[in-house]
Order: structure tokens, then sequence, then C-alpha cells
């Protein structure tokens, strides 16, 4: 790649979607998933623009809480380690295009960024890099920041409305935007509607890094005093504490003199928040049902049900969205879906698992399912990848038990080493340090039966890890 | 007790309800599982009428499918194994009453029967059993039968109906019934509820075993001919295979001309047949919902929810029932209920196994649950009661491997005996001989991991049995 290029792009990967609940879990948001296609938003998301922007001119800015997931798709697309950017815990959306511009200014003062959520739903691919290409061919005021406008097809109450002033700015296709205006009620949004000046705000902006840099210094002086700490990714962790959570929209954009709007038409665009946004995009069949689970549907229709492990009947039902998982369970009138925000509020304040993980609980080298849990004893399915290894490890206060079920395992136990086949097993007593791989290029699995007074997650003394968690 | 008492019960229990599907499957079916409290429906049978009959007095007719069910209550109630009478499988009312009859009939020619259901909810006890005392009273003409008939409280189109002609007999509570009414249409429905000779069909009937006798003779000669070979409860299996299914009600007392109806007044009775009418009787709150399960509920009124695995969140929903159980979830609008026979029966055709057991499987020993199947191998958690034995069996197929998560198990391998506390494990190779025992007074649970080419439960030579299974 030419080190002339100097065209950009942030993708915001933090957010922690409870809007999808119980499919997405806050460790396990809905842009790592795939909702409507084989493949996750995110990765549609990098996927969309590869052909346009290299990878060392990708930023991704996201929580640490998934690194995992954020490496995997990095590695895929060959994005450097040094254009990750890891959040200690969310402060929503201006800090994360602060230390990102930051980064990227500091090795090319002359950068072009495009700010991307990694969360929406774009089905005119080829729309929209035109839309890209044409942001970046921009060399207007370079005191501009421009936001992509999507022109209403409804008068939608779920989304945020821009108010163009009437006039192009001459020989762009960009406008003034006379002001911001909250998710309105239903009224206001049927108005507005009929108005031409409205647009949705489709979190997706445009502009010089630097830029981006005077804006937030000018309207958020103590974010830009932080973020002028950092020279490389790690630095964040000493200056995060201090930062307040902030929208971009909030504390720049809307306070912002000098922004423009480009109208992004036809792009098939979906913020994708709720569950009755994700339907509408769905294939319905002649009762206007979605099934997309192991189900028996009689006297139904315009009904949507996901599920995967369970077999689901449904009778004389009408207007509902079904979305079953292993541990939770979710039935809500599709009108009604943006509240599944207020069920997963109620949960934390319960402190429920529920909210944090699925009950299969994705890791770096592969996944563990929690089969029983009783009095002393936990029983766990666990699938390690081929060629993946857990950390070298110890438990203080619980003893282990495997059985090989599937594949082949290498056992480190202490200093001896043992390859173990299907109905095999191992034991390891407490304190001792050990080990789990699959030397295979095929799946491994077992069968882990812990034994002890407290059976936690974080009994666990890591001595090596491919994966940088010690 | 004295030999002079010739007052009888006959329960049939050979129900194999699809209504509540998907908590009662067809191998436990709803009269063996606490619906409403905390005892079953079976249990609540007999407890109604044990101060009134004694145990040597009771019989049972069911499927051999739930014998371990019925030694259980049999030794509970301490009703001999001789008054247990299996069916190999079931042919409907007539031919069950046409056994016990016959085989009452041999012991005590001058025996008097009420014949009931095992799953029919009554409320009030002490009026259900001055309403036999008044049956066992009744010495009058001995080739009447008498069907309990309950007056409605609605216009109900679920039950079948009994028209009496106008006048009493003389001196008793009871008239003569003119004719039977199938399941009438809501317009009928409404018609004969504002006539006082209308009655619901209870499906509890009286009178002498000698008249069951007769009246089954004169109308089903051909299953009369094939009780008249019994006179042990064994002697079903030869004769079972000839009899034809058919009602008691269709095959005999529509076409009798000696049959009586007595009111069953006041007895808070309901047949439970659909989840509607168990959700009728279930305590509500102050938005008629009715919640059994871990759940969070949102603008819902009229809803009902039974779940105990996992968490459940209904967002503005009305007027729907949800059952949840760990592999079948039913959600069904309350006025549909009955139709979860249709799903029943769609699910049968295409052999589910949701039809016919749940994800815990019930044995006389204990219980196991499926945690995980692949290729090659099955997991279960196997829970076997104080004292209790599996077999002393063998596979052909598969090797097993134990490790005990909680209590102390006997096995037994070969010639060996070994005791293994929590933690430990054992391996049984292909076609050695081994049982599995609970030698102490707390549960005791494995983790079975099951390894071989064919994993299917008719894998299993038994070669000792506590529970007459070989």
């Amino acid at each position: 790649m030419k080190k002339s290029n100097h065209n950009y792009v942030v993708i915001l990967a933090g957010g922690q979607g409870s809007r999808f609940w119980p499919l997405s879990r806050s460790l396990e948001p809905k842009q790592f998933f795939p909702l409507h296609s084989t493949k996750s938003l995110f990765h549609e998301t990098i996927s969309r623009i590869k052909t346009l922007i290299p990878p060392q001119n990708i930023f991704i800015v996201a929580n640490q809480l998934h690194f995992s997931e954020i490496f995997n798709y990095a590695f895929e697309f060959k994005i450097p380690r040094s254009n990750i950017i890891l959040e200690p815990v969310g402060k929503n959306t201006a800090p994360s295009v602060g230390v990102a511009s930051r980064l990227i200014m500091l090795s090319d003062p002359e950068a072009k960024l495009v700010i991307l959520p990694s969360d929406h739903l774009i089905r005119n691919q080829k729309g929209f890099r035109n839309l890209l290409r044409y942001a970046f061919s921009l060399t207007g005021d370079q005191n501009n920041l421009v936001i992509f406008g999507i022109p209403p097809d409804s008068p939608a109450t779920g989304y945020g409305y821009i108010k163009i002033k009437k006039s192009k700015i001459k020989n762009q296709k960009a406008y003034q935007v006379e002001k911001f205006i909250e998710k309105p009620n239903i009224k206001t949004a049927k108005r507005i509607f009929q108005d031409k000046r409205y647009f949705w705000n489709s979190g997706m902006f445009f502009g010089l890094a630097k830029t981006f840099l005077n804006e937030i210094k000018n309207k958020l002086p103590s974010l830009y005093r932080s973020v002028s700490q950092m020279n490389k990714p790690e630095h964040i962790n000493k200056i995060w504490r201090n930062i307040k959570p902030i929208s971009f929209d909030f504390g720049v954009l809307e306070k912002s003199k000098n922004l423009l709007m480009i109208p992004a038409s036809n792009l098939g665009w979906s913020d994708l928040g709720t569950w009755a946004s994700l339907d509408k995009i769905l294939p319905k069949d002649k009762r206007a049902n979605t099934i997309n689970a192991d189900a028996v549907i009689l006297g139904s229709k315009n009904i949507t049900v996901f599920g995967k492990n369970r077999l689901i009947a449904c009778l004389g039902l009408e207007n509902l969205i079904v979305v079953d998982t292993p541990d939770a369970l979710l039935i809500t009138r599709k009108d009604k879906s943006e509240e599944v925000k207020r069920v997963v509020e109620d949960l934390k304040k319960d402190n429920r698992k529920e909210v944090y993980l699925h009950r299969t609980v994705r890791r770096p080298w592969g996944s563990y399912t929690v089969l029983d849990r009783g009095s002393g004893f936990k029983i766990k399915l666990v699938e390690v990848s081929p060629r993946k290894a857990l950390s070298l490890q110890k438990h203080m206060r619980r003893s282990e038990h495997w059985i090989v079920v599937e594949g082949r395992a290498k056992i480190t136990k202490g200093k001896k080493v043992n390859y173990l086949n299907a109905n095999k097993s191992s034991f390891i007593p407490v304190r001792h340090v050990h080990r789990l791989e699959n030397p295979t290029d095929s799946l491994l699995k077992i069968i882990e039966v812990q034994s002890g007074d407290y059976l936690e997650e974080d009994d666990i003394v890591r001595i090596k890890d491919n994966f940088e968690r010690i």
C-alpha cells in the first residue's frame, strides 16, 4: 500500500447491545454473532470496506472484554495489532472517536476518517462504497465534519433526526445541518416525515482527523487533554479512568457550527436497534411468519420464532417475536420489542448471569458449557478448537476429572505429557499445574467434572497463556 | 377389614393424555405428576377415597408402561399387587372396566363398584365421599348402572352431556337417562345450558360388578368372552390382542336401557381436559396473571407461565399460556389450548421423542438425563435414589465411563465389588457384566459417558433386576 493513502476507517465496536437479549449478552453483543446472515455484523462491516481501505488504515475501538473476538477478526483481515484500541470500560462514543483520531493523527497528520458503527445493516454494498469514495474525495473546508443522513422511508420513532438547511453547498452533495432532533413521538414523526429536510441520523460520519480533534478540543477540552497523553493504544489504561462517558453526537456534533450532512440514499440501511427492526428485514412466509427454529406452528400469523435447542409449538399466536436460548426465553409483542432494554436493566439489578453470558461461553481456545452443578461439583462440556490450547494453569480449591469424548487430547500434568483418545480419562488434583491442548485438526470434546468447595471461574492461576490473559 | 365389605373402587389410570403436553408426555401422563398441588392427581384420587374404601378393595387398571409409578403408589397405599391390572397397550375404557369387573366378581360376586378416572380434579372431598356413600347405599334394581352427572356452570363445549328424564326415581336421588349428547357446538351448548335436564358426563359410574359384566355381555359379547378367560391379572397378556378398543360410554352406557344418573353437585369438579381448564382454577394476581416460573413480566395481562429451568421474559402479552420444559416449549392462546392435541399428533407422525419422554427420564431406581450426545458418545447424568440399584446388566455395543459427582456408589464389575466416593471414576468395558447401586441414604449422582457405535437404550441385557424388568 502506498504511504500516500490518507483514507482511514474507524470502526466503533464497543456496543454492549442489550437490545437483542437474550440472543445477545453483554459479553457477546450483537455485532459479534450472525444475526441475519452467516457472518456477524462486525465481519460484514469490515468486508464492506476492505476493497476501499487497506487493512493498515482500518482502526478498531472495542471493549477489552471482547479482545478475543477482535483479535480473531484482526488476524483474518490482516489489521495490525497497533490499530486496535481496547477500552477498559465503555465510555460512549466521544472518547472512542477521540482516542482513534489521536492515534491516527500521530502517524498521519493528513488523515481523513470515516467513523462507522460495527453493528449496522447495509444491504447496498456498492452504494455504500460509492458514498465513502465521495466523502473521501471532499477537499473543501477543513473545519467541517460531515454526517451521513438516511432519507426516512417511514415516520419512525426509533431514530434521532437531522434537519438540514434548504440549499446545497455549491459543487457538493452536502447540506448545512440546522439542528438535531431526539427520537420523536409518533405525532412529530408523522409531521416531519412529510418534510424533505429531515433525515435519520445514521451514526456514521466523516472528517479530517485534525478536525475531529479540533472539535473535541473546543467542545470537550477535558477529553482532549486526556487523549493528548496517548501515543499508543496501551496508554489508554492510564487515561481512561478520568474520562467521562458522553456520546460524540451529544458532546460534539450537536454543538458544532460547521456540520454538514450528505444524504445516504438507497443503502438498505438499518441500525438493527430492536428485534422488530430485525424482523422487518427477514423473509416471511404466506402468513407473514418467520420461523428459524424447530417448531410446530398452528393458526398463527405475523410471528417470528428464533430457536435452535428445543422444540417450540405455537398455537393461535399473532404479532409476536419468540427468542429461545438455552438459559433464557423472550416472548414479546412486536411493537413492544424495544422494552427488552428494561428487562435487561431489571436483570442487571439482580446481577443475573443471563445478562452477561450464554450458557455456552466462548473462549479464545473454544468454548465451555456448564451442563450441571450442585453442592461441591460442576460438570462442563469443554470444546477445544483444532491446534488450540488452554493456559498452563492450576486451581487452588478444585480438582478436575476429564473424560475425552471426541478427538484426541494432549494433557500436561506437572512435567508429564500424555495423549488421550476418546473414552480415556485423567484426574487433575487440586493445586497441580496442568494444561489441556488439542494437538489435532479436529474438534476435541471433553467432559470435565470439577470437585471442591469453591467452583467459580476466578479460581485460576495462569502460568502460561497463548492469548495474553496473564 | 371385614370380609363383608362389598364396596370397591376401580381407578382407571390408562390415560395417555396428550392434552398437557409438553408437561405431560405419553410415558408420563398428567395423572402421575403434580399439576395444581404438591401431589399428583392419581395420588389425590386414592387419598380422596382411602377413608371410605380399604386398600384391598381398591383396584387399579393402568398401562404396563407405567408399572413403576403404579407399584410405588400401591406400596404407599398398601394396595395388594393382585389388585393391579396392567394393560399391554391402551384399548380405551370398556376393556378396562371389563377386566376389573371380572376379577372383582371372581372373589366377591356381591361386589359394588365405583369406577373413577385417575386424573380428575375434585375440590370438595367430603361432598365427593358423601356421594360415593350414597351410591353404595343404593340397593335397588340390580340391572341398573348409575352415572354421575355434573350440573353445568357454563355452556361448555368441551364436555359430553347427559339428558335426563324429568322425574326422579322414587325414594332416590337418581333420574332415568334419556340420552347422551356428544361435545356440542357453542350454539347448542348455550341452548342446553338453559335446560335443567342436561348434565356434564363426569366419566364416573357405579353399579354391581355383576351388572357391569351383564351389560358388557349384552352390548360387547366379544369383549365379554375375552375377559371371561381371565382368572388373575397376568392373564391379560393372553386375551388382550383380540380385544378391540372402545370406550365404556360409547360401547355400553349409551346403548343401555337401564341407566340412571345421580347429580353430583358442588364437587368443585374439573376433568382438567385442557391447559385452559387448569388455568381456570389457578390463583391469579391483580393483572390476572399466573406466574409459576423464574420470569420477568412487563405490560402483560391474563397470561399463565409455567417453567422452572430457564429465565422467561414476557413483554406486552395477553391471554396466553406458556409452558416451558427442558426440551419443548408451548405458547398458546388460552382459547386454543385444546389444539395441543393436534400438535402432539403431528409430532407422533414424525416420531419425535418429545411426545414420549421428558429429557429427564424417570426410572424405578431414580432418573437419568441425557446432557449431550454426539458421534460415538452420549453423556448422561444418572441419579440413583437411596438404597436403590440398577439391574445387573451388560451392553453389547458400548463401554461406559462413570464419575461419581455426589454420594457414594457401589459398583459391581464381574465378581468384584467397589465403593466409590465423589470424584472417583470407573470404566465398564463393552460386554462386561456390571451393576450400579446406591448403598446410602442420600442421593447418588454419577456422570456416565457412553462410547460406542450404537448408544440406544435397547442395548441392554438384564441379568438381575429388582423391578421385574427381565
